[in-house]
């Protein structure tokens, strides 16, 4: 997965996809005494990036049948558009016990919820069924090079809108789960700009990416972990994933839940923008390690949704 | 008041003020079926439109010693803001148990709360001894020409900004309280577009301005209403923008609590943008009154001061 694979998804998703804004706030800046360029995902479709990797890797299967998902959260709601720009269905796995909220918004966006007796763990087995019953095209949330070149398009664009503005990003920070949209941003911005360091953020309690890249190796966490980042409550990153962060990511910021809070007050009530607990984890890292961090911050916001 | 007035308010304001965008949502505009263009006066400065009245008066003194409120919301932080780009102090006369949260928000904008002792019934006097005692200069909320002529950049903006996305607006919708806003804006529009229908919105509770509009004279209501949107529960409109409303305006929509709340709930998950309670009252109107608008609407997002 390369710069060239980044182009090539951003071709295929543009005609449906927003090039969403770069916002700035002068009452953050001056509040933590740093330049931000907020690029704001949570005006994408679907209310997240992850509408950019479905579709980006949706748009390359030859004649689907329908596309099937596994997800509690954005991901599915990826996936429910991308199967509605394809004109096929989509099929999204939830557990049971996921908030009824995400299985509304899936919904609204066309998908079929199936939760019906699934729980974490039996959910892989539960989709597999599925698919060989159905046919449908598997979508991964992270862990393929499409999907990740997709992600990385948030990074070509935010880029290019930042050389626009005559800014220069010194640093750029994106929440990391499974670690598609890190491997994608990084990716495209260590392309373009190799002097630009780019950092994953994640919740204290889900540092397993911080410590997959410590250690050289993926490291798993033994359960999914409690934060209110629900976008980053993965349990590794991938085995696609893993080797390019290794070799294009600077390192991961780990964030305590009350930074992640009230970055998403900060958010809220300084921005008037809507962004969901996972969203706010690259301000939250401006907040807790804003010190050993340069001026000039392009903080992804993944996502906004978010109950009313 | 006059287009003339307006063109002279935005002349004075413009350094100290954004020129906020027009907004579109497809995913809102498919639901109700109308083409809406949103003016979105909650990324103005202080989170309201307040700032451009309080300013485009304060900007006509002559060398004040200091700006005087009365508010319990929004207008606190424009005079505050207003004071700031002075240079001067402010002061705003607050009920003692107004939300610690708007005293927060003024005290944030720089502003000196008093609010010892001060309830709704003796504010006025509470004012009124501090302007002899200080020699502070009052800005009213509304019933100024100077400050409808602020408010009034609002329309000036959002016909310019529509016009050059090729867009008409067939009629404007703008939340009603004191009516500064309301007269400032169809000033402006019907000097640029006498065909475009000027509507003002308020709460079914707070119904004074339709039915003054109605009976041909100012109705004042006997206490304060009691509406979510807490913009608006001013008791009557003033001896100067009642004249003005009654030649300028189409008329009056009344909404109810439900449908605030309603379109509150759809700005938030929806546009991702955080609107509070008034500002979300032209849209109430479209979800209630939606079958006897035109198409193509213009809504006033009044301000987005909430707690997160």
């Amino acid at each position: 997965m390369d710069l060239a694979a980044i182009h090539a998804a951003f071709r295929r998703i543009a005609p449906y996809t927003h090039r969403t804004p770069l916002l700035t706030s002068r009452l953050l800046d001056e509040l933590l005494g740093k330049r931000l360029l907020l690029k704001a995902e949570h005006l994408q479709k679907t209310g997240s990036f992850k509408a950019r990797g479905a579709l980006a890797k949706a748009l390359t299967l030859k004649a689907p049948k329908g596309l099937l998902a596994v997800s509690s959260g954005n991901h599915a709601q990826g996936v429910a558009y991308a199967a509605r720009v394809l004109g096929v269905k989509a099929l999204v796995v939830m557990p049971e016990d996921a908030s009824p909220f995400k299985k509304a918004c899936a919904r609204a966006y066309g998908a079929e919820v199936v939760d019906r007796g699934v729980r974490a763990e039996n959910r892989e087995e539960v989709a597999q069924a599925l698919l060989e019953e159905t046919g449908y095209a598997f979508i991964h949330p992270f862990d393929d090079p499409l999907v990740m070149a997709g992600q990385g398009t948030v990074g070509l664009e935010l880029m290019a809108q930042a050389g626009k503005a005559g800014v220069f990003p010194e640093a750029v920070l994106v929440p990391v789960g499974g670690g598609g949209l890190l491997a994608g941003v990084a990716t495209a911005v260590k392309a373009l700009s190799p002097t630009t360091r780019v950092y994953g953020v994640e919740p204290e309690a889900a540092d397993d990416a911080r410590r997959s890249l410590e250690e050289g190796r993926i490291v798993r966490l033994p359960e999914a972990p409690k934060t209110r980042a629900d976008g980053v409550r993965t349990l590794s990153l991938g085995a696609h994933t893993f080797p390019i962060l290794r070799e294009r990511v600077d390192g991961v910021l780990t964030v305590s839940e009350e930074a992640i809070l009230e970055a998403e007050r900060l958010l809220f009530t300084r921005t008037k923008q809507v962004i969901e607990p996972t969203g706010a984890l690259p301000l939250a890292a401006v907040l807790e390690h804003g010190a050993r961090l340069p001026e000039t911050l392009a903080l992804v916001l993944s996502g906004g949704n978010r109950d009313f």
